[in-house]
């Protein structure tokens, strides 16, 4: 688990003083990545505190992380700093949080980010690493997992040095997200809660966290009766529990066949779900009938026929990344998960998307 | 926060794997504290993992944790140790949790326990140290204090250091606890929730935390359609969230009470906090109602007129203890508490009791 974390609308503004006590030395910077879509948002770039070698980088985040990607940070910090680095900190969604994960395990462990694609293969501790969100909803915040796309598969670097040493969880942050972005990132949430509760992995600590999480993704995304603060504020905490959720259990249908289209289409990891999930009322009846009634209250237009010109090779690769995820499937449907669901049985289901 | 975790019913089994890569040498041996209840209950006894210079010592429990008994615990650890000890691991309720945690934090600082009473006095990272509940509700599991009793207060040790660095939540330990402290434990975890929920400290982060403990109390002491295993394995979830919900917030009008019964008289916190919340209807009148159903449902008998034969100068020492115990009042009444809570009002509170 994350051991420091604090909340609080402003709360950014006491990032000097968190990362004061951690700075080695003043040859060794703290690395700032950062969503290049911050690039002329004053309110978050002049608010960063640089001091010393201190350096920010912007970081795309047109597509998912990629294991490449990582490597090629790492490199460039190697080279353009004097010092080992005194930590990382990720200023941004998903991808960014998992990118500033990834780096500090890289800065720390030798060869490249795809070696550790999998569970406990890390052997150093990783450099002190800090996270904080700009969108609430993909757990990233509070997971052990970063999850990149390498030239074999996409799959997390799963450890115990993996999850961040300090969280700052401001919700004033979110203010600037795109609706249609705040809806898909918040799903991934509602997603994880919903894959968490139905899996064959739950246990009364995921339980807990899960129905707190779900309980407030439908308060945020169907009631409507909260302002725009209390809205921010509590997905922020959504993502935080349904993180932990999953944390302690294991994720399920949607997101293995989202690792397919990622994998295959670079479709983004939180529209992704939503594509897949929205044809899932065999495994999740219910929650998908509440999904469309969320996708219709805020107006939203999904992509349909994402794969109608695909060739039968393209299938088999999303497919062989779908299967690929084992856990996630024992999971969901259980220790015999291999007689339902067949190669057959995935493709028609992603004809459909 | 607790950076690692483990939970389920059997996972006390793992100990010995937990502990093992913490070992700093054959002569640094791990410190259980155990609660001596479990003396003669081999369940638990048998199953502790004891290597080179590791040692059990029983502690009873009979009174609240004192700093004179930190001190004395530390002193016999250092003398009968041949090297700084590897870790203290902490297997019982409350009061052993807040004993291991103080006992780590004095092995590496200077001083007496009582000068660490208070926020943020520690200085040195405390001794690695793990927590193992054996009963649910008071939160000392995931806190960041550990409540002592010194010569001149009742208070805590706050600190960033203070948390466990390992806990293991294993429901199975909680089988054997008699039915009244079962129910009294549990319900300061349901008064941490009501005290936080209604707290002027609240924030979005502690109300999701509450509002999940105060749920699974309801579901455990009112509803009652659970197995025993449920209950189990909810009660310590409940206790989790409900102490996660009071580490970002405060408690309230019910503690601050408390502490002074246990200055003055002794009286152990659950049962202490049971007292006073029994009659605190004008500050929680939803919440007392409720708890007034959960006594009657479980034929639970508060001991009553506990403070019937005091003196004028016991009464005066149990209202210098509340009323010293400022946060608690500012977080239950507001900035403006001195106004309304009077020596006055308490001695007529107290005289109730």
């Amino acid at each position: 688990m994350v051991p420091r974390v604090i909340f609080g609308r402003g709360s950014f503004n006491q990032l000097s003083e968190l990362l004061a006590p951690n700075r080695l030395s003043n040859n060794a910077p703290f690395i700032f990545l950062v969503d290049d879509v911050f690039r002329t948002n004053v309110n978050i770039t002049s608010r960063i505190p640089i001091a010393y070698q201190d350096k920010i980088i912007l970081v795309s985040t047109a597509e998912e992380p990629k294991t490449s990607q990582v490597d090629e940070l790492v490199e460039d910090i190697i080279l353009t700093s004097k010092e080992r680095p005194s930590g990382i900190i990720g200023i941004g969604g998903g991808s960014i949080l998992d990118l500033a994960k990834a780096v500090a395990i890289m800065l720390t462990n030798e060869g490249n980010a795809e070696d550790y694609q999998g569970w406990d293969l890390v052997k150093n501790k990783a450099l002190y690493h800090v996270g904080i969100p700009t969108i609430s909803g993909t757990g990233a915040e509070v997971s052990r997992t970063t999850v990149l796309t390498g030239p074999q598969r996409k799959l997390g670097i799963n450890s115990d040095f993996t999850p961040f040493d300090q969280v700052v969880l401001d919700p004033e942050l979110t203010n600037g997200a795109p609706k249609d972005q705040w809806f898909y990132t918040g799903m991934d949430c509602f997603i994880h809660c919903v894959e968490s509760l139905h899996g064959t992995y739950l246990n009364a600590f995921s339980k807990t966290y899960g129905d707190t999480a779900y309980g407030l993704c439908k308060e945020i995304y169907l009631d409507g009766n909260l302002t725009k603060k209390e809205t921010q504020d509590k997905l922020m905490m959504a993502s935080w529990h349904g993180g932990m959720s999953i944390a302690y259990s294991q994720v399920g249908v949607a997101h293995a066949m989202s690792y397919g289209l990622s994998y295959l289409l670079g479709t983004k990891h939180g529209i992704g779900n939503c594509i897949v999930f929205n044809h899932l009322e065999e495994f999740y009846p219910n929650d998908v009938k509440l999904f469309k009634e969320m996708l219709e209250k805020h107006n939203i237009n999904m992509p349909v026929g994402i794969c109608k010109d695909l060739s039968e090779k393209d299938f088999d690769t999303m497919i062989d990344v779908a299967l690929g995820l084992e856990p996630l499937w024992e999971n969901a449907i259980g220790k015999n998960w291999k007689k339902t669901i067949t190669r057959k049985k995935l493709k028609e289901l992603y004809s459909k998307m």
